[in-house]
């Protein structure tokens, strides 16, 4: 009994094991975004904070630009434009109310993230490769697929209203 | 005259490097908050970042709220009470319209982190240490100055009502 049982949990082991690899090869932040090809960049969340906003209107969300390494140097020196390696990502979610000080203050006071919205989206400098958009590729993932080439045709001509600061709009908060 | 240039020069560099190590050894950062003895954690703006949040009313801010690594792994695993060790970093800025954004969309639309704004926060785990106010050591520094008393008398009452979470208003963003 004593060995079947085992035999049994290594089975399953192997079967959970394979399901897993075979899940994380297939799993959408593998697709690259349409356009500009640009891939979720691994790690993103771990990396240092550039600046916090806050969108009104449709998009209502609260949101935080993190930067991988090159992103930080560069908005910290504040200089532009920025160097190619350079990866923006835009966080955002849920612009919801906190309950607790709420009900403390007696009105809205104390806005907090609540779950992710609006998708994840990236900014990747290569001055030759995308050329034609001031050097940046864009890129958005709704619940880490990619969206579609209708919104990524969308990314460039936004950006272009702040195209005095390398087509970022935010700046490093100290 | 060569050398005297050389000589002199040696000397400026000598006095600047004195006069330098002066102004740090006595600097702002260095000291500690009242009642609760916490000083400024060096390397806080390189934390990962939890959540971001925004204050409405007098504070009128945006915010970023960023994790030491036990705080990090901590929020991640959503595991309540927060082990010793644990630090929890809150930054605030300005909450800024965006004018390029106001100006394309006829209205305001976007807002950014400004200057910084209500100083920074710090809340510190040590479960024996700060045992009569939930564990928890609070700071406040304004422009790396340690805040006075009064204000760290009201630290604790407000985050009473967060009791059930440890004291924590805000929850990790994924």
């Amino acid at each position: 009994m004593k060995r079947l049982c085992v035999l049994v949990l290594a089975v399953a082991t192997a079967a959970c094991v394979i399901a897993s690899m075979l899940f994380t090869a297939g799993r959408a932040d593998d697709e690259a975004a349409p356009i500009f090809g640009v891939k979720m960049p691994p790690g993103y969340r771990d990396w240092r904070l550039i600046s916090v906003a806050h969108e009104e209107g449709n998009l209502n969300d609260l949101r935080a630009i993190l930067g991988n390494d090159v992103a930080i140097g560069a908005s910290r020196e504040g200089k532009l434009p920025f160097p190619d390696g350079t990866i923006i990502a835009r966080l955002a979610w849920s612009y919801d109310p906190l309950e607790e000080s709420e009900k403390a203050f007696g009105r809205p006071q104390s806005f907090v993230a609540g779950p992710p919205k609006n998708g994840v989206q990236f900014m990747v400098k290569d001055s030759r490769k995308y050329a034609s958009t001031g050097g940046w590729g864009f890129a958005q993932f709704n619940d880490g697929k990619p969206a579609d080439e209708a919104v990524h045709n969308t990314c460039f001509s936004c950006h272009e209203i702040v195209k005095a600061r390398d087509f970022v709009f935010n700046r490093y908060a100290p």
